[in-house]
């Protein structure tokens, strides 16, 4: 345990308002598998935020709320379109495969987001029964390099799919970050751009765990009901999912937090551009910063503060340095005076190592 | 929300001390996904209560315990033998058909136990490849009916599964009743009887969410690491998993729960035999108490206290009256204050039916 | 190889025209995958066989017709119900819950038939999402026991289960012999009743390879284009396939073949009611006569002629003997004097016995 | 249907002497499911053709043999390496992802082989339960472009997969092309260098139907006897299959098939290369040639002779000319002649294209 870190927001605890949720909710008994007031409750609540045609399912965690959105809306003979810096195709084990059956057909990129023009290509041999027919794209919203579609980027990948026949899923493990960053509500990124199904984040944004299946479709919500058991993913105390989530929306606690931790992260980005050894590699639009630093200052200064280094090919060269590229994760609980602890350490890397040049 | 029901050990909240647990695992930053210290020192304390052989991994519910140890431990084409009333057969919505392949095949029984006669006539066919080939055989201890198999009918069972080369598990999501029921160890329970996996469960009692897939198979183990992420059961928030388990170990609360909450259920059966048109079903070895009581008591009892209906067949008469078969369940929660309430409300009704009998 | 055995009626070859279909079928290039002309022929051909709305599709084996029947009508919540006697239950090796992740629930029977009396009580807990959701029920037709369901019981059980809101599947794998005792036609047998899928058998029936999986149901027909191929069910060299069938319907060449085979179980059945120390079973109203006869009779017996003991069970006595119950099954090529070789082999063995009965 | 196409080897029908097999087993009754004499005699000759170490399994058609070779040998958070050109990626309509459940992970090609350089980015994040690990190697042996592997280039790979912990596969639909294009035995392909399974193809080699899974491992023999059955596979006559392949090892008839196909292949490929408006774009190992022709002479041409459009990328100009890509696939009974046909077709439609090109 350390007091803080740039390894990921979920390396973080539980917000101390979600966290007086929690225990306000731990008062005598109710009925468990959401059947419970709460529960009901936070239903409602999800109208308000997404427009009355969505229907919530909560989940223990990210990997259940992409697999069970895809699940309930295509075939297994249908395939995902993805960016190749997906987490649905590099982090989740294979997870989309093995409970879905389908294929995940990757779309290069290089900030994380897709376009039509990327996705074109893939649509190809269509009723061909020998093809796994494209049917859904999944974007990350914010993606895994702290980037974030614009809403005209969104509606283009919406008017683009509907014209081909494919539905539209949001990756939104952040979609708070996305919403604060590009200062609208959670329906203007969701409801009314039309997607079709939302894993709806909570775990990395100050819960102690649970995200939402967000689907806007009759049928996909028929399905939900028993694929989340039959997945595995009924939680029983159900009062405690719903409860945190209510709290997330009350007074937009969810805008407070991505706010606050997109500016730690924007000033993070700012505090490294003075130091030339380094180059910020991603626009800084959620709450992490993407950053190509010597490869040998990585070690002493993850012996400070820990962080995940990104990609270690060799051959990115900056200022005639070989390096790493490295992602620093700014979590809720993360202050503007940890990240000049941060820099203060990069500092003395740096002189040491400037030192030890001049010798 | 009410203050107590004898519905589910479900619908109770935290105990007080996993929530203080909970509360001092909330500070600083930790690594995700089990790397952390608390983990480790969970891991550690499963070997000590279940010997140093077991290899445990948290998971999020009860369902995702059987289907991954099951998993782990058989092939698609194999089979499960549980007894036909087991959770795993009929309230997993085909979870473990569909995460597994396998097929299910249910053993008749009255008390919820099944013996090795009762399993013998599925051992047939063996090396035919058209018939699923019985594997292993899955008990629930203590049972959904809330009856304890002794160590020596488990002893028995063990020693019968490995003639037959069958594989031997326990659905413990209770298993701590049935440890206190039968004063001894939870390794004496499971390691020292050479079970194969066990599903260690916590939600039902006391814990906020947590089940634990323990194993003592070095190849189910390595397996598991894997299986576990892509079944979507790994918790990134780990450390509150292993928070509440290091606390539920300490000083034996988990033995400090059982065995107040059974000698509650004692107490209610105790209570129950008083009155004549009732009847107590199955022996009360745990947290639980089924009994037939007459129909027409059922709306007017549960408005007052909720509980579950388990048998709606008509049929049953007891001292001449139809009757409906009950389950209550005792959560940590409950007092004998909450049972003697309980009790007067059915001898209101009582009075009440006997006061239109005579009329 | 052996001149003729009572194994099964897999144990034969080919029948003469079948088999003259496939060579007039083998000349020149044809497209694969089902684009040629025979191909589309047959298509027409089982529409006039069973209605317009008939949409029928080629696969392997019997496991598969029925597997794919299943795949494209049902969710994998939800529960296949199918008599206890069902191939489908016990001689898939688990196929259907591997392939459709679904429940399979068995419905007890004697003679292979059910009825909505028996379906009735595993129709409970609709809406619970903890239980896999009985959905569609299998029967087979004629049954594993050569037994048929009369057109007025089918009749029965499709009122029932579209009362119940339940699909209605028949395993056809011998839908002819069941056709020709009935004397109706393929179309009354099916979409006259508005079942819902067929596995329509050929391999049992004369064919060298083929079943087909039809379906009444556009949105299935939709679904099957791909399950198929994703299964492993499309044939490339689908002309054979398809030739096979056309003259299978050609001059109702399945109906002579079982009518034939019928005449032929039929006589079997009246030369073994001679037999004092043997007991005919089941109605025989297909192709197999299924008879208990003195345990000690069926080692000699099967070194003249192949056969299988169909239940092994001790303790059933006939005149006093323990005896096993056997299953006789009549190929197309078998004719009555091959049964008149058969219980001349079974008075020589009777004779011996009765012989040494005597010393 | 036509005389000859040039569309796939799976066009053409059944080879005569593989029909003569077919006719010979058509005898008498035979027991079912590969307990026959036939098949164990085959099981005998793949072990003299394979090496002692060779289970051989028989299943329906290629999806099959390739998704249970893998099946046997790997985990479902495993991932398979192929190349982005190989028919298990592209043409099997998602079918080991959903039989298996695991990723398949692509490798860039331009000729349909890879190397180990290019494998080598793949094998990344070893031991973290987020990643699909990579486990296997397939490689297609011929090429779906008519290319082959070397002996040399296969040890390379053995040696580097063996390193690195990698199993290796080859899917050898055309594994006899393979074999005849270098001159060797099926066992200096196979056995010899160690591979770990093979889909041995029959369907595309003048066989009526039939494949064979063949595993050089006790482990996954023993899996792959249930395996086969309950995906399906396991068909009933076997003796059909295990004639064909009887027939089609005898005096190498295989080896007769594929150098036959593959002088006529080198001869379509030479009549080609006389062409000016036509380039072949691939090396010509096996029985196919890959060429681009102007895009105005496919439809002529097709009229005459069905061949296949392999890419329609608009921009690859020859000579001037817009292009498309074409695969020209030479059957067991396309002959030399059929070829001159074929050539003086083009030269027609050459022509007639010059004469308007001058008017």
């Amino acid at each position: 345990m350390s007091r803080f870190s740039l390894g990921s927001d979920n390396h973080s605890g539980v917000h101390p308002l979600i966290w007086q949720a929690l225990a306000e909710a731990n008062v005598g008994h109710a009925p468990s598998y959401g059947t419970d007031e709460v529960t009901e409750q936070a239903m409602r609540e999800f109208k308000t935020q997404f427009g009355s045609g969505v229907e919530a399912f909560f989940v223990f965690n990210g990997t259940a709320a992409n697999v069970l959105c895809l699940r309930s809306l295509i075939e297994s003979y249908e395939a995902v379109l993805c960016a190749e810096t997906a987490h649905l195709h590099l982090d989740e084990c294979g997870a989309p495969e093995n409970a879905i059956g389908c294929k995940v057909l990757t779309v290069p990129t290089t900030d994380g987001k897709i376009t039509p023009e990327q996705i074109e290509p893939f649509l190809i041999r269509g009723g061909d029964q020998h093809y796994a027919q494209p049917r859904i794209v999944s974007v990350t919203q914010c993606t895994e390099y702290g980037t974030c579609y614009s809403l005209a980027e969104l509606r283009e990948l919406r008017e683009f799919t509907r014209k081909r026949n494919l539905l539209l899923h949001l990756d939104g493990a952040r979609l708070v970050q996305a919403a604060a960053y590009l200062n609208c509500t959670l329906r203007e990124l969701t409801a009314d751009l039309a997607v079709d199904a939302v894993s709806f984040g909570g775990t990395k944004n100050g819960l102690l765990y649970g995200e939402a299946v967000l689907v806007f479709n009759e049928a996909a919500a028929r399905k939900l009901k028993y694929l989340r058991k039959q997945y595995m993913q009924l939680p029983s105390k159900m009062r405690f999912l719903a409860a945190q989530f209510l709290t997330f929306f009350k007074d937009d606690l969810w805008r407070t937090i991505a706010r606050e931790t997109h500016d730690v992260a924007a000033y993070l980005e700012t505090r490294l551009r003075d130091i030339p050894e380094m180059a910020v590699t991603q626009a800084v639009q959620a709450n992490s910063v993407f950053a190509r630093l010597p490869k040998d200052w990585v070690k002493p200064l993850r012996d400070h503060v820990f962080f995940y280094v990104w990609d270690e090919s060799p051959g990115y060269l900056h200022n005639g340095q070989p390096t790493f590229e490295v992602r620093l994760m700014v979590s809720f609980d993360v202050k503007k005076a940890d990240i000049d602890d941060f820099i203060e350490c990069i500092q003395k890397i740096r002189g040491r190592a400037a030192g030890e040049a001049m010798t």
